[in-house]
């Protein structure tokens, strides 16, 4: 995993040079190299991201930057997250078949990755924004969520399996080191790198003289940071997800780590909130109607995850946590237990699922959702009803029985006046 | 950490061949190898472990055996767990000084450790079954817990530094696993290798078929599994502490691993309630002023660990969690955060608290404060106000928000009938 004296950036120019005598190049693109066209897209914050083409065919070809793409060379970031993704993409395809895209080819001194080219599927977020609906989509982002908390846990894998595997992802030290400062904690203070819309100025004030809020999503950062329940996705939001109208994949899991079962529905969740509160700055006639599918969407996803992570418990429980051996085996049904489990995880997504409300429009990387409206005196009424909802989800995550009461308060604050 | 070909056992015979060249024996023991008195003494369940004795000095060598002592080479047991001990012991040295003995020499192909020997200490469950006092004993558990589970976290330590550590210790699985089954889970069923008094059969029998403790104790489970908050000891009961009547000393962390911060303050109280539970069998007439002195014992180990983490929250707190950018640089108090994380250790440790005092009359390795009473009869309703105690700690730790109120807890059940 150290950072070979060999490594260069590709290029559009250099691409069929450097990769066209691979086997999965010919396989998957196709036709002569040097008529390949190669388009760099990389959008993120992070990357180098290349589509390969041919009349034949095409790839993605992914390769990490020694720095913050977003920042610039200022902030240099390890070359071994592409390791570390690469190790996510293998276990998410095991865990949530079909998924993610397929890896053909992986070299670990280039820090680059050939992978499937989704095509035609764009950014989930892009569809948000243009208030396209997406059949399905709870119940993909519910399954991937249920599936890979599962899987990733000891209440599926062999006790050895898995503390070897978190043994493997804690060497990746400078991916949850951003997710640590910019997601849990710059959002609270006066961070170099944060930005946020001047007329959300008192209301940014306010949240952050609240030390009852503080205090709760700093125990949030000590789970995120100490609890290895299972692989997550860790940045799992709608710039992560790709869509059709009818089918859509995660990718991008280069934040993976072992972290809360709860924390990648959390996320999810934020964004589509966020889709939610930004919706007035997208569209007119058909706002209700939108916004409302939007929630549907949330609702399904929280459906979704309890019935296939029930399903699981029932069908693949072979791990040493909550044994068959103390209830099944004893006569009992473990129904109880497994609703104790998805409440835990139901109270830490909400309160992660809040500050991921909050960091998007306080710290360093803003979503498009609110971005993308140009005007700050329409964004910011938006901008306040998120944040204040973030406040109250973080603040009550314990008391929220069920995601019915998440959408309850969304409504409420769809219409309130935060600023 | 490979276990090499080389290894041999020591034996009282063998050890001045094979140790008197070592620097650090003539420096602590001294005088001619060949006149050293060696006396095999390991009365655990693991280990060999000899004092070797001129009349200029002595030490201690613990060895490890690759297979568990107490049940014998059908249970094997990797050797590597001497290389965590003794990186454990290296933490403790530099997180509570002057609290565990001084390591002289390693040998990790022989599984081996040359160690200081505390002498005259004797092993604390001892003196409190023999109702001895102690002075200073709550206060030097409570500041040894604070200061290992805040020194070994992410309040002090960087976070890098503390990931790497926790990537180093999860290559010890097999000692892990020994606590996950005999701790959490064989107490809830017919294990094989359980025992219990059998007038406690409908007892235990009633314990078993508890649905909502049994996921009370699989939630616990989860958290200690998967949960990387501090380096804990991970054995702390009160045959790890060594004494005089008025100095402390703990060992044998082979168990270390990182886990929650409430694991050994939970550890460790069980055992001054098991202590406490258990002394009607030992003496008469001042029984109800040894049982108070043991009550004792256990609110100043409460009382000094919350005081010793405050303090070091307020002069050690630098690493990520919990920054001063949020509260002190604020010009706020960081007071609130402090007592909301001392609750959860609180809750968490007594939740381990009733665990421990569950497993140790129900599954492999009972403690001799109950086994040392011979007659089963005079046992079993001591073991049973423990073990409904235990009960009552894993149900209502949330609810119990001082260490007074165990107090009363204890003696209402010092004085219950529960079989």
């Amino acid at each position: 995993m150290s950072e070979a004296d060999t490594y260069q950036p590709l290029s559009p120019e250099t691409i069929a040079e450097r990769l066209g005598s691979l086997a999965c190049m010919s396989e998957h693109v196709g036709g002569d190299p040097a008529s390949w066209s190669v388009r760099e897209i990389g959008d993120g914050n992070l990357n180098l991201v290349f589509i390969v083409t041919s009349p034949s065919g095409s790839v993605i070809v992914k390769q990490a930057l020694p720095y913050v793409r977003l920042v610039g060379d200022s902030w240099p970031l390890p070359l071994y997250r592409a390791f570390f993704e690469n190790c996510a993409l293998e276990r998410q395809a095991q865990r949530a078949p079909d998924a993610v895209p397929k890896v053909f080819h992986f070299d670990e001194s280039q820090a680059l990755i050939v992978m499937e080219h989704l095509t035609p599927h764009i950014i989930l977020r892009n569809k948000l924004i243009a208030g396209e609906q997406i059949s399905g989509a709870g119940e993909f982002v519910g399954n991937f969520c249920a599936q890979t908390a599962f899987r990733g846990s000891e209440l599926s894998l062999a006790s050895a399996d898995k503390k070897r595997d978190v043994g493997l992802f804690s060497g990746n030290v400078a991916i949850p080191a951003i997710t640590e400062s910019l997601v849990f904690t710059d959002p609270y203070f006066d961070a170099e790198l944060n930005n946020h819309n001047p007329l959300l100025n008192s209301l940014v004030a306010e949240l952050r003289q609240d030390v009852t809020l503080k205090t709760a999503v700093q125990t949030a950062l000590m789970k995120f940071a100490s609890n290895t329940e299972t692989m997550v996705h860790g940045d799992l939001h709608s710039g992560s997800i790709m869509a059709t109208d009818s089918e859509l994949k995660v990718i991008d899991p280069e934040f993976a780590q072992y972290g809360p079962m709860g924390f990648d529905l959390g996320m999810v969740s934020a964004n589509f909130l966020m889709a939610y509160f930004s919706q007035p700055g997208h569209r007119g006639d058909n706002l209700a109607t939108y916004q409302d599918w939007i929630l549907n969407v949330m609702v399904a996803s929280f459906d979704a995850f309890d019935a296939e992570f029930s399903r699981l418990w029932h069908s693949e429980r072979t791990g040493m946590l909550y044994p068959k051996s103390l209830f099944e085996d004893q006569g009992q049904d473990s129904g109880e237990a497994c609703s104790h489990v998805l409440a835990n995880i139901h109270r830490d997504a909400l309160v992660f699922c809040g500050i991921e409300m909050h960091r998007r429009c306080l710290s360093l990387a803003h979503n498009a959702d609110f971005e993308s409206i140009e005007d700050p005196a329409v964004r910011a009424p938006l901008e306040a009803r998120n944040i204040a909802m973030g406040r109250e989800l973080i603040l009550n995550a314990e008391n929220l029985a069920h995601c019915s009461a998440v959408i309850d308060m969304a409504k409420a604050h769809n219409v309130g006046d935060f600023l």
